[in-house]
């Protein structure tokens, strides 16, 4: 993959964070690029850059890193990417492709297209990839492999201008697949939003018990409620954006869920036994879909991270 | 740790499960008990067992499994264990200790207490420690090492038989703490048994979703739900049992849980940020007492099984 040559002259990043410092190391790691610019609000994060030397330019001048630019990847939150599209707008070189990494693809459409130039080509992308750590020093160059990064162009985007960057995110070791902004929210209502939503609630009731000590909580917390805890730890800006930002599917998402669960609550109640062992007997079943499909391993979760150490 | 003497002469396991497996595992990888002898209704795990070699004795025949064991341990389903400890009852030796590995312990008490003959000790226990999978064949021995054991003995069961229970279950690794029944059934169903319920309810809404495919919440599951199925992939007759059997304190965790979800709920629809904010950093701050305390690492889940590649 590495000897293949670069498919861009410049990448310029905005926002070194957890996916930006990690799409600056695999693009370097692959060769997926000539030159890698970085820009980021925080001079902080931009001092970090610069010592870590993931980038090429992390000068902190807005107008030079975008200068030659072919490719620009928006790695902010989802609540600032209007601002910063704007912000970006009119350094942005004719010809070039304007990207994203943001996790609701309808409400960054909204933001961003009306700040894209004439001549500049909008293709919004979502890696389904990040880990539980947030920052320039938490990126790593694997992040991508064998993950989904979902395009969401819109009808009248150059067909050319999508296949280079889906060979972007393949060269990064990424799957890639397009699909509309709405079926995108959707789906990730549901495969994400919700799940994280529920996480967030679970950690925060038993936060606030008074019968079960926090101490006891966190002490027998390898009996289930630690894998909720991972999901919970997930950045707070970033999550707080999205449930803004993707209200209307998650809440939808949420309403069914709810209505499931007090069907649930009532099996408990009456005492279904039957009731509850056909739920339970249908939802192993859909885990043996996902380890079929190499999105997790077989190998069981002994109550502690996975080691490896099969029976 | 094995070269210390055994402390008991013969173990009798009644189930041989995920649990009792592991339990035969790792009481002879640990040199805990001089003879180990398993019984099981099914003929199948008997002759399973007798082909692992897990046990000296595995030959189906209860009065001799029971013939001399100072230590008997119960490893069947909560909803099992009444029928069971009956059906022990008249092959029991005066002065051994009957334990049990049941996830509820205020029902598994009732349950049994009737049935345990005079001279004959009453220890209940439960290993905060699983994997999604079952039978003989799951289980190994390691599967209690840094997990907590707790101990819910009535006040006149002999302290010394106490003891020598937490002795066993130091042996094999685990960390031992004595609690009562009522309390344990409180803290297990905020850190245990909640968390597989909602865990099984989000992967059944996602199941039988119309607008999004059932391949797309596989392909997609990485983004999150993913960590849900495995919770959710747990043994279903297991699972169903210890919601029928702790009934009140779930449904009480589950109330407060759906209040808090009303009052997430609300944020979304109000827009207000700032109460999320709050909420998912106080959540965060929770994941960092379970890494400290050593219950969980500190290395990242990359969106697949912890493979240790920290950045």
């Amino acid at each position: 993959m590495s000897d293949a040559a670069p498919l861009f002259n410049k990448l310029c990043l905005i926002g070194l964070g957890l996916i930006g410092s990690s799409i600056a190391r695999a693009a370097r790691a692959r060769n997926a690029v000539r030159e890698i610019a970085a820009y980021d609000a925080s001079p902080q994060v931009l001092a970090r850059v610069r010592e870590l030397g993931i980038a090429d330019d992390a000068s902190g001048d807005l107008s030079s890193a975008l200068a030659g630019a072919d490719l620009v990847i928006l790695c902010v939150p989802v609540g600032s990417i209007g601002a910063v599209a704007r912000t970006c707008a009119p350094y942005l070189e004719r010809g070039a492709i304007l990207s994203d990494v943001g996790s609701v693809k309808g409400s960054v459409t909204a933001q961003v297209a009306p700040h894209v130039p004439p001549g500049v080509h909008f293709v919004p992308a979502h890696p389904l990839a990040g880990t539980e750590y947030s920052g320039p020093d938490s990126g790593f160059s694997t992040l991508f492999e064998n993950r989904w990064c979902l395009l969401t162009p819109t009808p009248d985007t150059d067909a050319g201008m999508v296949e280079v960057t889906a060979e972007f995110w393949k060269r990064l070791g990424a799957k890639v697949e397009a699909t509309t902004p709405e079926h995108h929210d959707l789906a990730l209502a549901v495969t994400s939003h919700l799940p994280h939503l529920i996480a967030f609630n679970i950690v925060g009731t038993a936060a606030h018990l008074e019968t079960v000590t926090q101490s006891e909580v966190i002490k027998f917390s390898a009996s289930g409620f630690r894998d909720f805890t991972r999901i919970a730890a997930s950045d707070p800006t970033m999550w707080r954006d999205v449930f803004l930002h993707n209200k209307d599917a998650v809440l939808d998402m949420l309403g069914r869920f709810n209505a499931d669960l007090k069907s649930l609550q009532g099996m408990i109640e009456q005492g279904d036994g039957q009731g509850l062992f056909d739920l339970f007997t249908r939802t192993r079943a859909i885990r043996k879909g996902i380890v079929e499909q190499g999105q997790d391993t077989a190998a069981p979760d002994f109550g502690r991270p996975h080691d490896g150490k099969a029976p």
